[in-house]
């Protein structure tokens, strides 16, 4: 219970990703988001301030309809524009040694045939740095970019997931052996037949021949995360993540979480601890408490309520921009909608909660604000809750991170909360003091499964 | 018709690209293909010898059986392992400033939502500097690794092609009008609703709803190439493509080539020098004439004719690794391969030719030797042909391109054949003097074309 926190900024190729409205601020770099300058930046302070990841969260399409219309997320800049972020990858890594890189990239969006050999590619590329967050997509719009009607079913979609997994499993941890790779200039065999397989995979939504075009690298599987909480994506995530991204309400609701999750870890032959929680948290940072949480209201001044009602409706299907911020939330729900709002209930106990409340949980949902001091109590906390690191949401690019680094991480050091120094060698690696996937991880399964050549 | 040339070096993210064997010489570097820093140290030689294009290309499939397997593939490195050439763009772009980056992609492996989107994002990142060379791809190992039984039939893929490039035109010059991007933290607004549509494209093959998730990039469209030379290929470059790749056998047959190519152009509507020749052709450069020849025969001694054949055999759609080098082509010939094999007869005019003719035409074809002032006098030829540039093909990594830079290019610029400098701006700027596609190319005709949101 005492290891060091490990920590990734959470970002994404686009202006407002999450606190909507911040990108306004004087200090706001990220509507720079279409230069690679930017993003290389970046990533060099996230390596000063030794990051373990810089985690793109992506989207290939728009959220539902809000008010009727998505002209509210072209203007307020929500997620759209939003670039792909797989394609910066190697400029990143390029302009630093250590920092993983995490890419999301939905089920929807790439042939897994095409998918698995970009990011074989990248691992070579980046000496075994890549992760690979795995997403089905959630909306309405990315389902009918790619030439379907509507969203596939919930658990359909993770019964796709579960095959596309199973095809790049496969082809990186398969379809060539250890040593396949001569490269003898004296005698000219370049490979190993006898180690190279064709996978003849064969399934419900792909047949795929094989074999893999890319010889394996560093970490073969990159490291795999994943970040759905409904019962098929937390089973999902059991069998196949090594690390999730959660947004707990507190403490004592990541534990609960995280100790069930670890017993379905444990119910699919893993060990527990393979896989490893992010809390996802943002910190508003003074040298007083004074001064922390007037930054705070600063913030809060420019973060807009439509908006981030807009981005919560997307995930709740029910256009919530047809209500005034000021509706009782309990004149709004529905079949659909009860659930997922049940929290906000809990969150706001002695009055019926609005609207306006749904958007102010969200933003200030995870905030912490106070003094280096008063983070790193309160991190501790977390901490001891078993989070086993924090995905770091911005509310500003760069000005988040810097500020975290230069101020919070150093109180974070002395009290052991942090690392001081890179472990050496690769994202798994550093991660876990592997380079593979353990033989309990199903990928594991498909090594040495194909003989014929 | 005195225009310098302009040069692109014709490279491909594996070992074994054309000259199959070379990579067998003490100085080749070509093995170290999995690591970014050999691909970032060959762009920055290639901007410093002022090269307007590095230029990949690529497969997603081994080529079809040769001696009844795919061993041999495997043995001599003939591209396989071969590794993705996007997801290299990005770092390329970073590390230099000028050299414009065409990328092979082809209609069977990404989806054209997604791969609009990637390269959206790298045109921006590169301020403007990728090219797509589109393909459809040939074999039949690639096929099945996405899922089809076979090679859909030629013609049938160019009416794909057409669907696929209607796509992406309407994404990257359609979706988003100028000035949609705004970006004003004073009064909140991002972007311009009434300016940025969906696309609604209805298709044969494809249905996608858009928005394009990406703001117009410094060129939208790349700049477009492609290389077929088959009549549905060559009607499809007459209508999109502003760069062909061709082979020809000499500066004669280029000419005829490129005159009936542009007359297609012109009866698109489009300016016949809108599209542009890069003659494909490799060099053996030598201070004098001897050790020219020297170097040639210590290349040849290298060069491996049974993998040449094994290669060309892919095109031919019959497997000739069942016969002895030696047989005569006569012996071979078939319905589907008597067209393809003509121009042998053509070369080898005196007597039968062999399965060993065709693998030293294949190696020797397009070779010039001499020293910079004897390759000098050749490129004026073919500049006299017609041809607007070369693509140089290498024999050895980063060898080929340096003594090409630090040889031939000095002799090239005292006598008007190449540019002293690079021109500023986009690739399309450098290669046109616009940053967009003219107006009567048909990805025009989608600018404007969607008006509601």
């Amino acid at each position: 219970m005492s290891a060091p926190l490990r920590f990734s900024a959470f970002v994404m190729n686009t202006t407002s990703h999450i606190l909507h409205g911040a990108w306004r601020l004087p200090e706001a770099q990220q509507t720079r988001f279409n230069s690679l300058d930017h993003w290389v930046e970046l990533a060099k302070t996230l390596e000063r301030g030794k990051f373990d990841y810089i985690f793109f969260a992506d989207v290939v399409g728009l959220y539902d309809d809000y008010q009727g219309s998505w002209r509210k997320f072209v203007e307020s800049g929500l997620q759209i524009p939003s670039n792909d972020p797989t394609v910066l990858a190697s400029a990143l890594a390029y302009n630093t040694e250590h920092l993983g890189i995490v890419l999301t990239n939905s089920i929807l969006q790439s042939h897994p045939f095409d998918f698995a050999r970009k990011i074989s590619t990248l691992d070579h590329a980046s000496n075994g740095r890549i992760g690979w967050n795995i997403v089905t997509s959630l909306s309405g719009n990315a389902w009918r970019n790619f030439g379907f009607d509507e969203i596939t079913a919930h658990d359909e979609r993770y019964r796709w997931a579960d095959e596309y997994v199973d095809v790049v499993y496969k082809l990186w941890e398969g379809s060539w052996d250890d040593g396949a790779l001569i490269q003898d200039k004296a005698s000219g065999l370049h490979g190993d037949f006898d180690k190279v397989h064709k996978i003849n995979h064969d399934g419900k939504r792909y047949r795929v021949e094989g074999p893999h075009l890319v010889a394996p690298s560093p970490q073969r599987t990159p490291v795999l995360f994943q970040a759905g909480s409904s019962a098929a994506g937390r089973r999902f995530a059991a069998r196949n993540a090594e690390g999730q991204f959660i947004v707990s309400p507190n403490p004592a609701a990541a534990k609960a979480l995280i100790d069930d999750t670890r017993r379905l870890v444990a119910e699919n032959g893993r060990a527990p601890e393979d896989l490893q929680f992010f809390q996802g948290l943002s910190f508003v940072i003074g040298s007083t408490e004074e001064e922390a949480k007037r930054k705070a209201a600063e913030l809060d001044e420019v973060l807009d309520p439509n908006t981030i009602i807009a981005h919560a409706a997307g995930g709740l299907g029910h256009d919530l921009g047809h209500y005034d911020l000021d509706t009782p939330i309990g004149d709004i729900e529905t079949e659909g909608t009860r659930s997922t709002l049940a929290w906000l209930h809990e969150a706001v106990p002695d009055r019926e909660p609005t609207v306006r409340d749904l958007a102010r949980l969200r933003s200030h949902h995870g905030r912490i604000v106070g003094t280096p001091e008063q983070i790193a109590d309160r991190l501790a906390v977390w901490r001891d809750a078993g989070i086993d690191g924090v995905n770091v949401t911005n509310a500003t690019i760069p000005g988040s991170f810097t500020e975290f680094i230069d101020h919070v991480l150093p109180v974070l050091r002395d009290r052991g909360l942090a690392r001081t120094e890179y472990a050496e060698g690769t994202a798994r690696r550093k991660a876990t003091g592997r380079d593979l996937l353990p033989d309990s991880h199903p990928a594991a399964t498909y090594r040495g499964a194909f003989t014929d050549s």
